[in-house]
């Protein structure tokens, strides 16, 4: 079949290779005009011979509202769009009804597997009529994986970036997870060679996972992390799969943890800790503690022995 | 070569067993006559006809010290001992002391796999001085999975029984992980079928894994869960990693949630949640707070609408 | 001076003595004849009669939009509303604006202080241009406590609810750090009169507050808490607070582990807790776990010793 | 009465101070000869002449162990010690065993009040037999604020630093508390006089308190806090207080986190932070997404636009 395809990024470029390998004709379409396929959106749409026509879009989430609008004045009764991106599920609703007015189709797809996609297959999760996810089967599964899962039709529109934002969600705290293992196991004397425990769990563990695979993959290349500094960007996944929480009542206290630990990583200093030890200083001297230590003289009452002093015996 | 297995129990018979597939000897003792192929831990001693002697302990951690004791009067020198429970990893150096004095080597050996280890292989992760390693590792090569991966030496004494507290303490917080979204899912009416979405993440996505393959499992079986309470053990290994974080000034936020967690499951009332609920009766009158909704009549100044309340609107 | 209070149940009609106390004229409204000064809105603008009319609200959050707009049509130029209950702070920019187009002032004041405030006083924290604070400055006096605090203008319009907002996510957490400390005091044995403990502190420590206060007036009516069921609501402010940390950022996680110990303690089951005890019925057959304590059978391989395995020793 | 009274830097020389004021002899020792009132333990022990003998211990807990050892060999039978430092209250038992050996008591005396306890009163946390409380009652008399508050026999030996433990468990969250809504109000742009907004909770809030107070006084020398920097250490008696509820099975989830953001303050770059970043790199090519933004290329699959693209639309 013949697909459109908007945005030809990282993600989008090897998405279009993967749909031609399965036999698919893919016109994409792109700003940079060494990738694209066609001059203009009007010219992609030209080229997409075959009714119903299907447009996958994979542009960062800010533009797609623009696209979709754009898109709406080009296709035609019966058409599909399939909105790839990481939209928040909620947007999903206005792009739909925006193009249900001019008769045409609408999809979310989540869309997951990163760089590794191309060779592996991409896991998608869909979202909205069933007889739009039929004219469009044929490109989902160019893209899914060969085997039985990384398909699934979640549910009416938005179910699928729904889908999609609570995976990221897990994943944040899965990553969280091992994170914290390997900070024990390198803080602690007691295992000698952190990045071979780390491998060792690949088989039979378990907590093995394609996560750890890549954190090996990761120590083989830097055995300490050196070369990499601790400050994780989050995405607007993990933000709404902790508001979508909250506005459920469901606690979700290891996802927001790992959020969280995000947002630290990325402070210079601690606005909070700032305060912290204001506070301490007003209340104990503090500041002066260490002048103190390893006499007869009192310790200030609200401190036991820190970790420095304790090791200090 | 020959074995001597301590407790054939759940994990201990499948270890006997994949032990034996692999062509070696295996003389199992038990208290239950019916398991065991000795009638004494004596007897299982006089069994082990070559030398160095090589007796693997698998009883639960409350029990390994009496035996390593009994050991030590049972073996000779040049014989190794392999700790494969869950023993806490400082106790670890009071047993090989033990055993050293006896001229008898001592090995920590934690076990992943569960009741799946029998077919697919256990991950050991193991501690002690490399020769007593040799002496074992045939026993180690029929237990591990037949790939490259779940086998490593981690350090000295000790440091197996480390490696396996932090699997397990990530194990803690990868399962919440997936329990987080998953009740996120269930609770939102945007998926509607949560079981398919699950089993479509086994392939091309970033959080497949093997907990997730056994998520899935439960799933096909119940697909609500509604057989099962809510309701989860913990076991030393997550407590010690959280102590071991907390020792060495590590932050572990999303290994503690998931600990927190599971002592909340268990608990029929929550204390804490009791004194919240009678410091908010003191401030706000708030048990009497449902018979003023939905007219003028004010607010309490502490609370905004619940979300009750803003669901009615 | 005059005032138009709208909403007299226990936060209005406290409200309206503690302002004639101080020797200004009330004209209240409520739908409860027998609580209202007026027969309607209209009546009550009627019988203000000085210029320019101050106006409080004071209803549930979710009525406060058709209250300012009917108010709208009743006041005039110069007038001013002013939002007291616990409106989301964005929200008070679309009421200002909708007054501004009749030239009517909008202060959004947030208060707190509960049953206490009629005797005590009131905190206001207050948002919106200074000349319509000054129009409202007599019933600000009149409303907060005696002393050098209590009110702020803490900025434009929303920086009033803004400000009790946060001021009330900070309530949860100080409520949690009681309520997690109280739990602990009681689960141990070492203190034999909690009670006594916390009434202790009320002086001479670092942790000594109204909430305190509170909590020592509830435990001498129930030192063991046994009347109250551990069931906490949570208003919109603390969903809010930890919402707004979200957007800009900020790591808030003692403010969200409140939050979320709230919702679990509204579960009569934990959906999540349903999926971590299935999943470890995948693993290790854990569910039998019970059966096997106590003898030298093997111990699985996931689990370490059991608090009640521990105890047990 | 007199007391002896070992340790005489900031809170034991306040101390003395206090006690003296109420009218009693006080024979001080400190190893600096400037501050000491005695030459030895032993002479100090000489100089006081009424039986019973009341003493002091008020220096750092790595050094209480052989101090007791030594006023073991000092004191006579009927004679009390009193642990008033942050010693962990399962060393209490060990203190109070090698003492009650030569018939001498032993208190154990959690103290709180820091550098104000001097005029304000100190509260105290006492644990041990009646007859030795009764012994110094006196002193503690002394020491505690004038109010009905301040003092608690809360148990025997051991209940007195468990009960300034979880003080000091619970200071770590509100302190917590008052940080994150500080960083908030900081981070927003809704309110425009941060420190005014914290000083006027001083009166008529849920949250006046102690410790606002002196947040207070820090905002008043240094409204943003630029001369302070957000690191903060912890004491003994927060990490206990978690590993006392991990014992106990008793969820603290606020105390845990405000410990954990203490860890995060102390740390340059976080090393679990690191393997986060750099299994996003891994998967996602994520260390260039910067490239790609505010273009039709594709977005990457597991990020959706990060705070920093939102605000650049």
């Amino acid at each position: 079949m013949q697909l459109g395809l908007i945005g030809l990024g990282k993600m989008g470029g090897n998405m279009r290779e993967r749909v031609r390998r399965a036999g698919h004709t893919v016109v994409g379409y792109d700003t940079d005009p060494e990738l694209s396929d066609s001059a203009s959106l009007a010219d992609m749409v030209g080229q997409l011979t075959e009714s119903p026509r299907v447009v996958w879009v994979m542009v960062p989430a800010k533009v797609v509202r623009p696209v979709v609008e754009e898109l709406a004045g080009l296709l035609d009764e019966g058409d599909v769009v399939i909105e790839g991106g990481n939209s928040k599920w909620i947007n999903d609703h206005h792009h739909a009804e925006l193009l249900a007015e001019r008769g045409i189709g609408y999809l979310d797809c989540g869309v997951s597997g990163g760089v590794w996609g191309l060779e592996n297959g991409y896991a998608l999760m869909c979202g909205g009529p069933e007889e739009d996810v039929a004219k469009a089967r044929p490109v989902f599964d160019a893209l899914k994986p060969p085997g039985d899962f990384g398909f699934v039709h979640a549910g009416k529109v938005g179910a699928g970036h729904f889908a999609k934002m609570v995976h990221n969600g897990i994943e944040y705290a899965i990553m969280q997870a091992y994170a914290e293992g390997w900070e024990l196991l390198a803080a602690s004397g007691e295992v000698t060679d952190v990045p071979a425990v780390f491998e060792s769990w690949r088989e039979g563990t378990v907590i093995r996972s394609w996560l750890l695979d890549l954190a090996c993959r990761a120590l083989a290349d830097d055995p300490n992390l050196e070369g990499i500094r601790g400050y994780a960007e989050d995405s607007g996944e993990g933000r709404w799969t902790v508001e979508a929480a909250i506005d459920l009542a469901v606690p979700a206290p290891a996802i927001a943890a790992s959020l969280f630990a995000r947002f630290s990583s990325r402070q210079d200093d601690s606005p909070a800790m700032k305060m912290v030890a204001a506070m301490r200083n007003q209340f104990g001297g503090h500041a002066t503690l260490a002048e103190d230590a390893g006499d007869l003289r009192s310790d200030t009452s609200e401190s036991g022995p820190g970790a420095e002093g304790v090791s200090k015996v």
